[in-house]
């Protein structure tokens, strides 16, 4: 296989600076998007369709089989059937259901990354079956770190660097920011729970009492689902 | 003294998410502008001023004591008296004279930081003498990373890192691009010469053979000078 690049985003705000072609986009927005995200298509969920805004969720009420999510600031919207914590996306919710999904960071960074080859969703639920497909891709990998309103955000860019850690070869081109977020997840892997206990978001979802989420939120390959992008629905790869 | 913020903003292109009051921003350009200004004002230059534009540079020619100075793409730009390789920033070129430098990335993140409350350099050349005077400053402390064209990197990123892990204290709250930034500075920095072998722009200075640059950008404490920005010009503390 020729030598691919491996990039990490760190912010949503610099996606523009990354070329698309030939590019697999993998977004990640650990608390808690994508990790409900891979939750809910696990548990049966028949699609999820991210949209960046409230009002393009609500288009959807009344549609058979749809449940309405949405979450800003860490809180469940107000009319909504829930947000996005990964406890409303078991089996009992969303089993041949499609859900109709807006958050603060994560919904926004997937459609942003249009006109990439692939967009596929990361999360620590996920990771060896996610990294295990990247490599066996040729495409170039874009590691998309959702943030938290364009800040870049220790818990994606630790996910991030597990990824490049585990599908890097000694051919693979890293950029910079994948070096970084590699270096950083060496220095914290054996740990990961410890190192984010006073980082920004975490600090901010303990406030919210969402502790449980994070907790879940950071389990190792609970599920063996690479939910990718396809006709603007996220399914099973 | 009361808790304060420490940030670090890893590329110009996130600086508008920071406030600006009662901050200092340190800007920081390892390869090689803040480098090259540290050496140039402890070898007695009287100031160094940054410009954005080339063009701007050329407005100064024929000034008295004045030297243009003109850096892009890791090369000295035609028919310029130097550009940012430290070496040219030795005592028997600038003593008593002002630079006038406009450089690829370091110049324009300092231009882009005017509005707080003092701009001061950063470089490994001063680390010491940098991270001692903001320890005994009471306001935010913003590291501003020059990047490459807007893209992270890493040896601004593990700089910053290195100030983080010397200034910070029991109570100041560190952002987590802080807190990445220590943490893959505490990972890499029993060999940072090592750690940056494979980053992009020391790759890119390589090929232009400028690995003489890289080593000395790299030595610790070589001068004790803290450049500061007074009336548009870069001065002594």
């Amino acid at each position: 296989m020729k030598p691919r690049s491996i990039q990490v985003c760190l912010s949503p705000a610099l996606l523009p600076l990354y070329a698309k072609e030939n590019t697999i986009a993998v977004v990640i927005d650990i608390f808690r998007a994508t990790s409900s995200m891979c939750y809910g298509l696990a548990n049966g969920a028949q699609a999820i369709i991210p949209v960046a805004e409230i009002e393009e969720c609500l288009a959807y009420a009344g549609q058979p089989a749809c449940l309405l999510a949405a979450e800003r600031n860490g809180e469940v919207v107000q009319g909504f059937d829930f947000g996005n914590s990964p406890f409303s996306y078991g089996a009992e919710n969303v089993a041949g259901k499609t859900v109709v999904l807006t958050t603060t960071n994560g919904t926004r960074a997937i459609r942003e990354c249009e006109g990439t080859k692939l967009i596929a969703i990361g999360s620590f639920l996920n990771i060896t079956a996610l990294s295990d497909w990247l490599k066996t891709q040729s495409s170039h990998v874009l590691l998309v770190c959702a943030g938290w309103k364009d800040h870049v955000c220790m818990e994606d860019t630790l996910f991030a660097g597990a990824v490049v850690s585990r599908i890097k070869t000694a051919d693979s081109m890293l950029d910079d920011a994948a070096r970084i977020a590699d270096g950083l997840y060496q220095e914290a892997h054996l740990d990961i729970a410890g190192y984010l206990r006073n980082a920004g978001h975490a600090t901010r979802m303990e406030r919210l009492n969402l502790s449980r989420d994070i907790e879940f939120c950071l389990r190792q390959d609970l599920v063996s689902v690479v939910p990718i992008m396809r006709d603007g629905q996220l399914v099973c790869l």
